[in-house]
């Protein structure tokens, strides 16, 4: 009954590593069970003279069609990153009939239904269970165990880079640049930390989540997306004043038959779970009708987790898919639907405003507030961090459509004593407090 | 490519009144996409004259042989609940080449290796993900997600009626048997609550988990198991100045080669993440080499979450396993092993004595303590509950031996001044703070 399976992989980075190293413990203690064993055949590198822990010299090739025309390799997994050649060399694998396995946001994000309806034509199946919240399994929950819900909201923290840099500055009261010297010192945050400053990987990771919990084919750089290089620490002194912090908060919702999808700095109020998953921790919520709120909490990267559910996915398709074809995925044949048009969003809202300290201008903000249908729920003055005679007004809001905000905004910073608008953050949570 | 999937049910108590009325939605929503159907063909119920929302007469039988027999039926669910006959039924139901999904956690605890066996043999297949934290995703994430690892704990609070019972005497400061009424008016007790509130349920859930997490089959009773019935307000009133709070926590651990599972009334610190899981929400984490931790929250019981896992399964089962035959799980092979002895754990612990209010009482106790072993971390002492010229003197130790503890409180009952040992609570977490 021991039967051996072929792995090729393409590219041996960081998690590439992981996978290598946690291979042969996998092979011992588990397919030592079935009698079945894992053998990772080629390696797709782009210098294989370049010495690798766990792999030697017969394993590496720099020929993609090493790979793809090796007849033993059941199974390729990719960790190469990136879309291009990634998303090319998935679709190749899969028309030569291989199973993938891929850890790929952008190409999961990007391609994704494509490639499933490829991997179904072809009668094989790519999984993709490390492409979102590394060993938090994810992926495989929605497709699975959430079946019978109408679900109605996802609510993720998905980035851990952010979510260590804003976890330093609610403690430490440090500015965003330290924050990013130390990710970056510790290797949490990319020499060039564009992608996960500005919410970019966050955004593919949630348009994932969207295609699998809603059946929507979100375009990411279709989703309103802010990045956290405005956030200041006054920003926190003020967050924690009210009883928030704030988190890089991925959400998508769906209201009725509207649906909007974000990606944001979001003041959180510290009473919430959410608020508590600190440092390079991820966590997803997800809320539907049967279930009412699931949420998965663990570590979003690094190439132990991340080889973990890439691991897990391989031993399924060892377990369950090998020579049984395509595994039903609902994906291929669900609707593409537009997002909705921002403006329809309700939310309550931070704003920090840089003002001239004289009389009469709160009641002039308040007033372009109140005629944009905007209410305010609290109000901080503070002179602690501001140049000159400015002060600070920092103000919630309750509930306000993001149309009326930035309208009425608009017409606030004609104000002649209003010198700056600081920021404008969401509010986590529909309902008034 | 339309199919007809017939469903057979036994029993339509509480959560087969949430599979009943989440069925056509589910078929309207979602099965419309793949052209099946699933047909509820028969609901085996004890009174066919009682009227049934959602039901009609020619649904209803009271004889398993009409549901065993139907050969439309490919799909039996069991929510009847018990030991038996709920065992004897899915034994015949997969005999008769059914497969079947249940929520049933005593018959999942006490025969699940043999069930699984028995649907192996038949080749089809027994979901239980109900049986175990209603609606959130645990089992299929234990069977599926963490395979690459190797699992060293799991820590849950699986137990909805006990956690809301704490979490009232928590925030309320009132009696076990004043927080139980309020459970029991609310519904979330039984009228007899012993098996809720002494640990047994949970011992059923943690001995489920045990199976998959380690594969090691436990035998619920073997569980060292203490249950709520002895928390007291000022367990609570001390724990919080301790900076802890209580849960009834379930907790199998896998140090070496030794093992410990129990079901124990525990101070958790308040900065832990499961401290905050409050009321009937359920919590497990799982540690292991390459996920680190990994924490799942939810509802754990009520007729919708439970349905939402139940008609998960069968959606899987639609999906991708009918006409495929058994699903691969790997637990009828592997080893069974003995629950290490229980004086092996090693536990930080918190004890209350209620002690005579005279000079000297502490050194002699310590003294005791010291004697076995066992080192005092902490100490607090109050008259604010005691009676007549006693006091209460709460100690939390340094990581000790339970069989050490329990030695040394021997001796420590024989001192003159100890009027009474109050309570002994393992405190969660084998770190010293």
């Amino acid at each position: 009954m021991g039967q051996k399976i072929g792995i090729g992989m393409l590219g041996a980075g960081n998690v590439g590593g992981g996978v290598v190293s946690a291979l042969p413990t996998l092979n011992n203690r588990y397919l030592n069970l079935t009698g079945n064993e894992l053998e990772l055949l080629k390696v797709l590198v782009r210098d294989i003279n370049k010495k690798r822990i766990g792999l030697n010299d017969s394993q590496l090739t720099s020929e993609i069609d090493d790979v793809i025309s090796d007849k033993s390799i059941q199974i390729v997994i990719e960790v190469l990153g990136n879309e291009q050649p990634a998303c090319e060399y998935i679709k190749r694998c899969l028309d030569a009939g291989k199973y993938v396995v891929t850890a790929n946001k952008e190409v999961m994000a990007k391609h994704g239904a494509e490639l499933l309806d490829v991997a179904h034509k072809n009668n094989v199946a790519i999984f993709f269970e490390a492409s979102v919240g590394g060993g938090i399994p994810i992926i495989g929950p929605l497709m699975r165990d959430f079946g019978a819900n109408k679900l109605t909201s996802v609510t993720a923290i998905i980035n851990g880079t952010t979510n260590f840099i804003l976890t330093k500055m609610s403690e430490g009261d440090i500015s965003f640049e330290k924050a990013l010297i130390e990710a970056q010192n510790l290797g949490y945050a990319e020499p060039d930390p564009s992608s996960d400053v500005e919410g970019i990987d966050a955004a593919y990771k949630l348009a994932i989540l969207c295609s699998l919990a809603f059946g929507f084919d979100v375009d990411p750089y279709s989703i309103d997306r802010q990045g956290i290089g405005s956030v200041a620490e006054q920003d926190f002194k003020y967050a924690h004043d009210l009883g928030y912090t704030i988190k890089l908060l991925s959400t998508a919702r769906l209201i009725d038959e509207s649906f909007s999808v974000s990606v944001k700095p979001t003041l959180i109020h510290l009473n919430k779970s959410l608020a508590k998953v600190d440092g390079v921790l991820n966590a997803i919520q997800i809320e539907g009708d049967l279930i009412d709120q699931v949420m998965f909490v663990g570590p979003g990267a690094g190439p132990q987790p991340t080889a973990s559910a890439v691991l897990a996915d391989v031993l399924e398709l060892v377990r369950n898919h090998l020579d049984r074809g395509s595994y039903s995925v609902d994906h291929g044949s669900l609707k593409s639907m537009s997002v909705q048009s921002k403006n329809d969003v309700k939310s309550r809202y931070y704003l920090r405003l840089i003002v001239q300290d004289q009389v009469g201008v709160l009641a002039g903000i308040a007033q372009s507030l109140g005629d944009h249908g905007v209410s305010i729920a609290s109000m901080i003055q503070s002179g602690e961090f501001s140049i000159g005679d400015t002060v600070e007004l920092v103000l919630t809001t309750h509930l306000a459509y993001e149309s009326a905000i930035l309208s009425a905004i608009e017409h606030v910073k004609r104000i002649d004593a209003v010198q700056e608008v600081g920021n404008i953050f969401p509010i986590d949570g529909v309902e008034e407090i």
